[in-house]
């Protein structure tokens, strides 16, 4: 019986390549989206292609409402920073991190998991680019498959193995255009942009537009995508 | 100054009764309810004057589509058991048991809590009668609370010392009550019922129900509350 993979599906760059990489792992695939009080919904504009276009057998989006808390330039009426260097965004962890967001995140995609009696959940974390935000690390995920493995049905029975999957977390943001593009990603298609304007397009000089472009530069290959 | 607390407040009897112990242990309280696709809002509506009776400083009330996932009585279309022994109650994890449900309240407590700068999380789950759910068992609370402490921006610093308060976790029913009673709960107020009439009215032979009224039952106290 093939394996079923829950993935947790932004549209952006980094979850579009999971979804590839577990499309490659032979997964039948059970796509997740958040609306999450975003101030755009472009996003999920490319899950939905990104998803059709990989074959997924359910994708669901999920409406919750982190707008409710704030303290976040993603969720609340925060200026997103632009056309800081990669050093500056080395210093601190961003405005733009959304308190507790992977972890909320996660404990839908292990709801579905549960439901759907998938053991495999992918998550496109990176600890490279991303190294300011607490809940992509490693011993962050570590510590969460620990607690999912505890936290159902087959967790009191003793039978689950519920792996937290992060084929990204180790790769540069070129190593991981590589691998989507290896896999078949069009990259035209994702969304990455904090800001986008009114037509979708991206700004270029946020944060990650400007990680996206570089990965893009070291690669000596084009971003596909269109911008402002 | 005045520690804050996060309180996971549905209304029902035992989440009510932890408000109170928050409230008594000196806690500024910030009480958290979801609306998650419950068949019924009764509980909303009690978690509101409950919180009122209290002091809260903040009432958060979240929406959550649980329902997309289904796999509960609580849910999706499946009928709620009634008339079970508490013996029938023991051999099986209840249809009522939500996926994930715990997971994801807490995670949505976290997230809270790093916004108003808590460190102190309260959930009224209980491994006596609730011994078949997976996410009220203490090693499950443990785990949860490791991965929290590494999930958030001080996290990452080095200086969180987040605690999932679990006051009940041990606690028979009547002992919940009791505590309750002395701390001034109003019982008449909670609303426990699976399955309660148009009107809110209690079922009286749900699962929740029959814990309930064995609980008073064993202290001589007759429930306050009204049955239909």
């Amino acid at each position: 019986m093939r394996k079923k993979a829950v993935v947790l599906l932004s549209g952006g760059l980094d979850s579009s390549t999971i979804l590839a990489y577990a499309k490659n792992k032979n997964f039948d695939l059970y796509a997740l989206s958040f609306f999450y009080g975003q101030r755009h919904q472009f996003e999920l504009e490319a899950s939905k292609k990104i998803a059709q276009q990989f074959g997924v057998i359910q994708h669901k989006t999920i409406n919750i409402d982190l707008r409710a808390f704030g303290g976040s330039a993603l969720t609340a009426e925060i200026e997103v920073p632009k056309g800081r260097t990669e050093a500056e965004m080395d210093n601190e962890i961003p405005i733009t991190y959304v308190p507790a967001r992977n972890t909320i995140f996660l404990s839908f995609a292990l709801a579905f998991a549960e439901v759907i009696q998938s053991e495999d959940i992918f998550i496109g974390v990176n600890a490279v680019d991303y190294s300011g935000y607490p809940d992509c690390r490693p011993e962050y995920i570590k510590a969460y498959q620990t607690m999912a493995n505890m936290a159902t049905k087959t967790g009191v029975e003793g039978t689950t193995n519920l792996t937290i999957h992060t084929p990204l977390i180790d790769l540069k943001k070129s190593e991981i255009i590589k691998m989507g593009l290896d896999f078949g990603v069009d990259y035209a298609i994702t969304s990455t942009c904090y800001d986008p304007n009114e037509k979708g397009l991206p700004c270029g000089i946020c944060d990650s537009c400007v990680l996206r472009l570089k990965g893009f530069s070291e690669l000596g290959i084009e971003d596909p995508a269109e911008y402002q």
